[in-house]
């Protein structure tokens, strides 16, 4: 709308971004989608906007934060299981020794997952985060993970809504790991949270109806799940998807590949000074494929370090 | 707000609901969740209200719309198929030889559904029912499917959207059934929709990127499905749950448990003269321990025939 506009001509909708050609394709795609009687306008209700978590919204490295509650899960329990000293995947975990840990491999990764994600409601599960993440800090910055989200990635989500899109997370990340803190941090609610999740079941325990939380993998919302996982909670096809990895990849190939203005773009790491720098080789977040393909596809390559101002709020 | 509760005092918003218990029930509920300062408030987020659908928001009988829409699917491919003509279960569909299609079982029908929901993508299913959908007819009001939906719940959803609660769908029909037409029939978009799914796999088809329908079941959003919808979707307990079957006798039961004001209610079909007469003994919506519990777990029995002025929209 006019007024609209005429508002963010005056203030800056994305202060933290510089100048440049990314921060001109975002404002030029929101003006296009929102501009009534334009070849590009979409009403209201069809602006969605996807948006991966780890490494696009929050710091991925040195791992994923999902994966650091884990293992902090492992070292709380293990008064209560003196046989995991000398029992691995857990002993890896306990003595830190992230090369024991490799050589368990995704199956031992999957049972520290079960150890440490079931066998428990969604409600103490829910406590369970909502304790840890009050209180977790990261090696690197000592700070509350909450904190190190990035301020570019905030004033998009913002900008966004101001203009009456529906903002989604879509994350490889567990659903429910998730969901106690996107809404104070992000201003995401639980129902616009997308993720992968565990078979839960309901049940009536002791007279308390219970979603009771077993091992088995129900949805893994990475690479071609993320399309999926979007028919499954948004059934719109997005007008602008964001993330930072090759898990990202199908998520964006299907929003653009849609009619009209969309809008792609990839998150990428070079920036080593003020938080982390990689790409094509790394564990966590590796970005190759995407990389290579993003000018072809028409999508945009977000540098933290050119891009981006200031990197978490202050 | 005040405005809205002088307006509301002013026009009233449920004017198909004759006076009596159950319209009380909902403004006193609604009243209670909404005043600011008031032991029972809930802030606007966290308002979820959860529908079912057949039988609750529209007509299931004589069946379920879905399987009227299955059957017409077989007869509009019954050409391509001869062979059809003497196998069953499609044999019993084209000859609308119901007892043959009982005895075919849950099989039959599995095999009917996959040959008409799925080995297709999720866009050509959506333009299938949105072409079905506009055309088709009840065979007993001789009106389209979208006119048979409940003008009383039509107020209650308004109503309850006016007071900042979020509506939900929660079936166990196929999402991807409802979704085509359930924002312009009751004011609800996909991303508000929970229901049954089949196995969708994500794939680039001559250059386009598909979601292609497999014949896999995913999800069966029916009875202890229900709550586990809700978590998937929305992650939070409702407020307030609506539905007219033991199918949702699970869904009420998580809604009410939850703390503070919850509104639990079953539309009970008792008006033969305009609509149907149903409840313990039917195959399409029985309602049996709903019907037995409900005084005991505090849920309300909504008469049609008494509660409602009307039935459908004019
Ligand atoms: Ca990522
Ligand atoms: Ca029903």
């Amino acid at each position: 709308s006019v007024w609209i506009s005429g508002a963010l001509a005056q203030t800056d909708p994305l202060p933290s971004w510089n100048d440049g050609a990314n921060k001109q394709a975002i404002v030029e795609f929101v003006e296009a989608v929102t501009s009534e009687g334009g070849a590009d306008f979409v009403a209201p209700g069809e602006r969605i906007a996807t948006f991966d978590n780890d490494g696009t919204l929050w710091v991925e490295h040195p791992m994923y934060t999902q994966l650091a509650f884990a293992f902090d899960r492992v070292k709380a329990l293990a008064p209560d299981h003196p046989e995991w000293k000398t029992t691995q995947p857990y002993q890896a975990v306990l003595e830190n020794d992230m090369e024991a840990l490799g050589k368990a491999g995704e199956k031992g990764l999957m049972e520290i997952l079960a150890v440490t994600h079931a066998s428990m409601s969604t409600a103490e599960f829910e406590k369970t985060v909502t304790d840890w993440i009050a209180t977790a800090r990261h090696p690197k910055f000592d700070k509350p993970y909450t904190e190190l989200v990035y301020q570019p990635m905030l004033e998009l989500l913002a900008y966004l809504r101001a203009n009456d899109f529906k903002t989604f997370i879509v994350s490889g990340g567990g659903i429910e790991f998730m969901r106690p803190w996107t809404e104070s941090v992000y201003g995401i609610p639980t129902e616009q949270v997308v993720g992968s999740s565990i078979v839960t079941e309901y049940k009536v325990v002791d007279g308390v109806p219970t979603l009771m939380r077993t091992p088995k993998i129900a949805f893994v919302d990475d690479k071609a799940g993320k399309p999926v996982g979007i028919l499954t909670h948004i059934g719109k096809r997005p007008l602008a998807a964001f993330g930072n990895s090759d898990g990202d990849y199908q998520m964006l190939q299907y929003t653009t590949a849609g009619s009209g203005k969309r809008l792609g773009m990839f998150v990428h790491h070079d920036d080593a000074d003020r938080e982390y720098a990689y790409d094509r080789d790394t564990h966590f977040g590796s970005l190759n494929k995407g990389l290579d393909d993003a000018p072809k596809e028409g999508w945009h390559i977000i540098s933290m370090k050119d891009d981006w101002k200031q990197i978490f709020p202050e």
